[in-house]
């Protein structure tokens, strides 16, 4: 077990302490809203273990906390094979490597995650030989600051491009979003939150329904919590009572989040999106993803080749801690769902908005900078 | 605090003991599915209390509840106004009405309550004057017992109505419900559940997806169980995962209960069932409501007018005691939502399937016996 630090003062979902031989610390997020607690990190099984058990989650945060694993596996004894620190630049490089590998295991569908393993993979296979590892190390970290950096930036774009979309909705809209996309879920200030974090700040003072998102009540825990730290005005509802907020005129949009977005846009995002839109469509209501350039996986095209991970069925049947089904009840839990690019309206980037959502459009937006 | 006796071998949801000086003992579903325990009601307050707090729950088992109830107005000193027994037949039909007065504020949606109520109203307006309390409580009993035989035999009529209706769809079919419409919510097989009930006794085994119906689970703690107890082929799923079901063919029908069905058909039913039936319609996938006639209120015609409880946000923000929201956040948490009949295929009763669902056809079948 990583060591463990309660505070209550200080917010900052991600953070690394020190040089190439620092540590990582994260949030929690599984003890919130009732505690901030602080896990530090010395090890890469322990972000593997972190992004696993949702101790950090949300596809960016995802892709920052893997980056940074990475650096912390050049003296990992369990990928070098031997107590640290590593004896050559070839022993470094290759715990590098594999630390790369098994931090890919951790989690199948955020798209997020692979794209900053790869790009740790070609620091990596870009060093010169004979690099001392302490000096791996300090490149290794450079990339991830840089790429935790890089996600802090497109979060305030998204919110810019967000806010000047929705600011049409006018002062004291009805918004609904699903799951948590904040500052919790990326390097930043979020995705679909950064948006109605910078409507809050222009004076339009949404209000936000939050959907609880079952079964981790990710929406009650983080993004209620959030919205509130900032005086955002949110109201927490079930996932199931979106559908009549949208029929009675009470929410004129609708934002969230994605996790992996294909070439034609098709968006994979928490279980109850495809839902959501389905019922955005119903109603006339507008339906929009935000999402940096880094969650478009453009190797492919349908929705139905985005691998969807399952989950253990006791998220369920024993929703923290306490057992609410029968015993042996068989379970279907997963994680996330698709949403076809058909059901958006259009799809936030730091670069700027996909709309209408077509895959011309998604690849001149994303395919080339 | 009424009687508590714990039993994990019969199952008897609503039960009386003895004659009109009896009592009534119900399961109290609030403690389901780990334990199954009994609750003895000996006053009207008791049997207010375990509708209020949902120790029985579904629209026909709370009226049928209600109707107990007022047998034992005639001998509580709360609506005598002394120590029991009644002095006199005007003191004891003046408690028993008091009683029905009583029970109508437990909760405002589900009609059978109201209408169960009246029907108590009615015996007690035309007992002979004089007639001694004793007696009274026999003649409520009777009309008690009277409502509680006609729903179990509902019931029944309910399930090969609707076996009849679904068995077009063959064997093996998935058809997702929700919330819990079983031997718990009435007084035979249930509603929506008898159907399911019906169809796998005839062998066409269908694959049931009971959605765990946000805040208080009764699918996942009530629904799950009957359907297992019975042999009945079920997987337990979050409200937020039907969609996909649908659209990927592993769900061939949806079917629910009802709390209150207006003259044109619109249906409140528990939160969820809108969005649901949203769902069904953009998949194609037909929708289907089960109640027996007693549901039905011909006095308003639009669903807009059917009284939603709002329940306290706790349910919400403290799921089965644990905190799990940020003190103080706004919560939406109305207990019901309204399907418009445009959405619904057909409304199973027990004089047969009304579809397509108009008020001339529901009037036709529930107007007049």
């Amino acid at each position: 077990m990583p060591d463990t630090t309660t505070t209550t003062t200080t917010v900052n979902p991600i953070s690394w302490t020190g040089g190439g031989d620092g540590f990582l610390t994260l949030i929690d997020q599984t003890r919130l809203p009732t505690e901030v607690a602080y896990l530090n990190c010395k090890t890469v099984e322990e972000v593997w273990q972190a992004i696993k058990r949702l101790a950090v989650r949300g596809a960016p945060a995802i892709g920052i906390s893997a980056a940074y694993g990475v650096v912390l596996g050049v003296r990992d004894e369990a990928f070098l094979g031997a107590a640290p620190p590593a004896k050559d630049s070839a022993t470094a490089r290759k715990a590098a490597l594999a630390s790369c590998d098994h931090l890919a295991t951790s989690r199948p569908t955020a798209v997020n995650l692979f794209w900053a393993l790869d790009r740790m993979r070609g620091v990596i296979n870009g060093l010169e030989d004979d690099l001392p590892p302490a000096q791996i190390a300090k490149r290794l970290l450079a990339e991830a600051v840089a790429i935790h950096e890089a996600d802090r930036l497109q979060c305030a774009a998204i919110g810019r491009h967000g806010a000047d979309l929705l600011n049409e909705l006018g002062a004291s809209s009805g918004i609904i979003t699903h799951c948590n996309t904040g500052m919790l879920a990326t390097g930043g200030d979020g995705t679909a939150l950064a948006v109605l974090f910078a409507l809050h700040e222009r004076g339009l003072m949404p209000r936000v329904y939050a959907d609880e998102t079952r079964p981790l009540l990710q929406g009650s825990r983080l993004t209620a919590w959030e919205l509130m730290q900032r005086g955002v005005n949110v109201t927490l509802i079930c996932d199931s009572m979106a559908a009549p907020l949208l029929r009675d005129g009470k929410a004129q949009a609708v934002i969230v989040g994605a996790d992996r977005i294909t070439a034609r846009g098709d968006t994979a995002n928490k279980i109850g999106t495809y839902g959501l839109s389905v019922q955005a469509k119903h109603h006339g209501v507008p339906f929009y993803v935000a999402a940096p350039t880094t969650t478009f996986d453009l190797s492919i095209t349908s929705g139905t080749d985005i691998p969807i991970e399952q989950r253990a069925p006791e998220e369920i049947t024993e929703p923290f801690g306490k057992r609410t089904a029968p015993e042996e009840v068989p379970v279907d839990n997963p994680a996330f769902d698709v949403t076809p690019a058909e059901l958006i309206t259009g799809i936030i980037t730091e670069r700027g908005v996909i709309s209408p959502v077509s895959e011309e459009a998604v690849r001149a937006m994303v395919g080339e900078e």
